[in-house]
């Protein structure tokens, strides 16, 4: 086999092979194959495509680039269940989920990763509760799970290490927008993290990497198809990320956010997501027979207790302080609180997410280029989402700053990120569809 | 300006500028834009093709890349023609078609390649005359072509050195077949070399790297275009390769069959090929008035011994031995000559020029790969070309090889590219098509 042979048959048109997939994506990860090569090979599958079979191989060969976890020894028998969310504004979704279904007897044991432009990070957001580590060993990772039942670890260099190399490659050659490069890079970190089962939460709207609801579905669509031909069990949603989830934007506000959740005082959209992300993820993983006892379940350890009390647990076992769980008020607070005027009367129509994730970043609370400092304690606090009546002059947010000068820039793009209409305005659905899992 | 944004234009079928071409290859003469980079660019361009203006645009942009010749101070007033043939088996039209244009008083300055795979090339053939050097200095090349008005130098390192690295990296990337690219390729060094008017031998057939009509013709009108757009005229001729032109193939073998031309002495179709190209550049010039007159002028300065005077000068200009031009049957020859035997009797229906052209390589009179030594003195020559009656046992052509072993490998691979059958078959015309210059 040689690298342009390959190029040459996707660039026609044809199928690759498991064998030729394993070839290229070893070479592309051993540096055998020169970067050039990839990315014309990465263009070519950009135009032509690639069949389901395809890329279910190509997403097997890149979870077998590295490290590949595998948790059956510590759970014998166990159905290892893991979720991930396409990314968007305000997605604190893992800081509550991942509590709830380990508080239902389900094992969870997580990879995630940090933030990068508009899009947040789980493992940024818990390094807001001081102390606490998402850099841990394998061996703690692996014992933590047997004993407490919830790890969320940062994801290792070593898992699919082709995936980085392919992704910061199509960043920089115009082929990161193809659908089967983009749903091989997602499920080929979740197969080496040793998912059995995976609960997809593909965000859709401005505030996610899909802006329109078929796009997301296609996303959607090829994700369950290749843990379907991987022998995995996949059940996507498409929720809602025309506007910011939650009210919180921010990493210590959405812990604060995620604490409130799990005691069964979140926002409205926000809670809904959290009790059916968790439902699904029970019955994806055969603790419950159907959606409407699952979500009983669900209700029962967040009403008792148990959720807050595994997510206090998880955050001692990883070397947080449990006093900032009970007392989340004394997590990092901004210097700077200011309110954001409404400039005129009417209806909420819309928010622009990615606006809001913008204008967080721009105050310090997310990166634009990896390795940039995070500064905990900034964001933004909803007070009035879509479908709100507001009058002018009354809040619609609150801007967290770390001073005046950053505070001032940001209200006036917040205030130009919500369309105000006087027509009234439903509130938006928080789960669009769902997808596979039936 | 930046690469993604160029790369995502072109891939999303978008009309590059002027201004985006110049950045894009003068960042990829610099190294600025990495090979990467340039990798995705072309497969983008394989699939979204280009127009005439951008392809014009690329062109020029490639021709800039390097050293630019100008000869209009050297030869005032002067229209400088050019001619160019897309590379074939036994195509030593260049060797005759020079000295006879130069000899009707058109000035002929002209850079040359050497041969790959099965094709050959110009230098590779000259420096079968001993003594003979195709590396010469600019102050050279000058003096020379005012002195006696026919050059022909190996193309310098920087002529287009942007074009040498986009065809290395369209090798190695599944790149090569796009209709712009190679139209670019090729007539980026012709302009560079400082052309206003170019004779284009486009050749077509198994011996040419377009196979078939529409091909040759399609890569004709595109080159076509690009001179007419760029200020240029061109005239392209569309011919035959299906069988090797002329009965030489193999670098003095092929001097010798170019010398006898020079006398009105060459086989049919390379004497007819040599005397149209000829004419062809008589007229884009202006030398003369209609096609007829131009041939007419062409016969005469064949017939009158002043084609060969003109390539003798020429050759002595460089360095090579003229008594050899005198006495071609002193230039090197093969110490294995062998007969190859017709295998049954009836008509040539098809000599496959591409396997005879690599059977040339293999007896050491090509190349594989760039750097790898010549024997002058080996190749084929035909003895039966497409129409001919044979008998089994008649030769079909002579193997010139450098020992037996050599040679019998050649024998079997030439008696099965030859196609004989019981029914008569017509010669195969020599000029398929005429685009442009008209």
């Amino acid at each position: 086999m040689n690298p342009v042979d390959i190029i040459t048959k996707k660039r026609d048109g044809g199928e690759l092979t498991r064998q030729e997939l394993d070839f290229f994506i070893h070479g592309v990860t051993s540096g055998a194959i020169p970067d050039y090569q990839a990315a014309a090979w990465l263009m070519a599958v950009y135009f032509r495509g690639m069949t389901d079979q395809e890329t279910t191989d190509l997403t097997l060969a890149m979870a077998a680039s590295g490290d590949q976890l595998d948790l059956h020894d510590v759970l014998p028998g166990a159905i290892i269940v893991d979720k991930h969310s396409s990314g968007g504004v305000g997605d604190k979704t893992t800081l509550a989920v991942a509590p709830i279904a380990a508080a239902c007897g389900l094992p969870v044991g997580k990879m995630s990763g940090r933030g990068l432009s508009f899009s947040g990070g789980t493992i940024d957001k818990l390094e807001s509760i001081a102390g606490w580590k998402g850099e841990i060993s394998e061996a703690h990772f692996r014992r933590q799970l047997q004993e407490v039942g919830l790890v969320i670890a940062a994801q290792t260099a070593n898992l699919a290490p082709a995936d980085k190399l392919l992704y910061a490659l199509r960043d920089v050659t115009g082929t990161v927008p193809s659908l089967p490069l983009i749903a091989a890079s997602i499920m080929s970190k979740k197969l080496a993290a040793g998912a059995d089962a995976i609960v997809l939460d593909v965000k859709c709207g401005r505030g996610a990497f899909m802006e329109t609801l078929p796009e997301a579905q296609a996303l959607a669509r090829q994700m369950v198809a290749i843990g379907r031909l991987a022998g995995r069990k996949v059940t996507a949603l498409i929720t809602q990320m025309a506007q910011p989830l939650g009210l919180a934007v921010g990493n210590a506000l959405e812990v604060q956010e995620a604490i409130a959740t799990l005691r069964g005082q979140g926002p409205a959209d926000f809670q809904e997501l959290v009790e059916v992300v968790a439902s699904e993820m029970l019955l994806i993983a055969g603790a419950a027979n159907d959606r409407a006892r699952a979500r009983t379940h669900v209700s029962q350890v967040i009403a008792d207790g148990r959720a807050l009390a595994k997510f206090r647990a998880f955050v001692a076992a990883q070397g947080g302080d449990v006093h900032l769980v009970d007392h989340p008020e004394r997590l990092p607070s901004a210097p700077v609180q200011v309110a954001v005027p409404a400039p005129a009367s009417g209806y909420v129509h819309a928010i622009d997410a990615r606006e809001v994730g913008l204008v967080t970043v721009d105050l310090g609370g997310g990166r634009l280029k990896k390795g940039d400092p995070i500064d905990p304690a900034v964001g933004v606090l909803l007070r009035a989402k879509v479908g709100a009546q507001v009058t002018v002059g009354q809040p619609l947010c609150t801007v967290h700053a770390a001073n005046a000068g950053t505070a001032a820039a940001a209200i006036t793009r917040l205030q130009a990120a919500y369309t105000i209409k006087d027509d009234p305005t439903p509130d938006l659905a928080i789960v669009l569809d769902r997808i596979g899992g039936d």
